[in-house]
């Protein structure tokens, strides 16, 4: 991805990027497409009625990974609380999904990778919020 | 929208839909697409350099409404807690940027407009918050 | 919706609103809405294995709904061979989701209502292409 | 990103990936993300007035790359005809986005890295689009 290459190119950042915030951006994409690939994958399985939860936390961790990786990408003006808020909410879903997807880990191999992206998608947000302001 | 009529259809709701949650769905919908067009509206403005923040906020706010639709949306299996979580970050999102559009809304129409649309959603979501069970 | 409303407050539109666009927006919220509502209550379904292709084409159909909405909000600017093919490839979207629910809607109520939206959302976006001018 | 190894364990797949389309998901995540970010940066210029129509055709892109991606990782059923009107609405997206971008390439970084991203797109898409059966 281009994503620390552009994003050093905005007039107020101007090569200044932030290494986690940029991490987290891809990591963001990356899990988005995941879980759309393993909420697809589960559907298409014989014991899909089995995987209804996972099929349910993965179509909700990618609406939210595709959000924070868009406003973590802005850098016109500012919007920290809500980069903050959101990356915690990205957390959160990466969290959830990544424990259903585990429980399916060893007999659907989507699940098993869906999880390793989710749980790396969730400690690249967690690193990403250590680098904004304290406040709020 | 069909929102109350499809919900109330799906085989684990059997037509007892929460009807606080549905009407926060519409206004994620409707809010969203007003925060798109105000952004587009002030990137046509001649003043639009004193509008960037507007146009940020705006665009975030539009991002986290569509997640947020989305995932208030579906019924299959459960996730609350990320509901919640969302529609907390959804009225975040509509607070910051109905107190920005506010300050342009002597000068711009569209931004009176997108904060009446912010501020409808953000009471619809804590409307909705308010229905959901209290432990996370 | 706060659509027309809004949009008529664009700096370039100045209340001269398409309205075939302006009901093409929203009914592809309402189908986008409709279609993530359609697929959640088919996973959830005994009979799930059955509908498969329906849920496929309701995932597909609210991806390319939501994009419809977006870019047919804008008017800054223009790119109107984009707003047409994109409600074009909507049209067909629509059109394919619309008669898979078809084939389910007396068995399910959501896909009664699911392919209702699709076909309302087809001609709604169909009249809007008419609108447009008819190079490209 | 995980896309060639997740979508290889699809139960329909079973490791037979067709590489072209693989590509071509990844590019329309880098390319919608660059969209992004590049009308951000846009925004953020002190010529913002001179950048509209970049700033349009960019978030008209991001619109349609996002959803392309999604669809062109879906495997369940079939649906081959909106994956193929998709990629080729995708592909016209990123000619014209490309093609503004290039105007402003000399003075402005992130419009040359955009460019490079949709040009990159869209030979992706026309790579993947020729891999799909010729009917339709």
């Amino acid at each position: 991805m281009h994503t620390q290459e552009i994003i050093g190119t905005h007039p107020d950042v101007k090569g200044q990027t932030n290494q986690a915030l940029i991490r987290a951006i891809e990591e963001c994409y990356d899990c988005g497409q995941s879980c759309i690939s393993c909420a697809d994958a589960c559907i298409g399985e014989q014991e899909v009625t089995r995987l209804r939860q996972c099929i349910r936390l993965n179509l909700d961790c990618a609406d939210i990974c595709f959000a924070a990786g868009a406003i973590a990408t802005r850098r016109t003006g500012s919007n920290e609380e809500i980069i903050r808020s959101t990356l915690e909410n990205c957390m959160l879903a990466c969290r959830l999904c990544a424990d259903e997807c585990q429980k399916h880990a060893q007999s659907h191999e989507h699940c098993r990778i869906c999880a390793e992206a989710c749980q790396s998608c969730e400690q690249a947000c967690q690193q990403a919020v250590q680098t904004l302001g304290a406040t709020h």
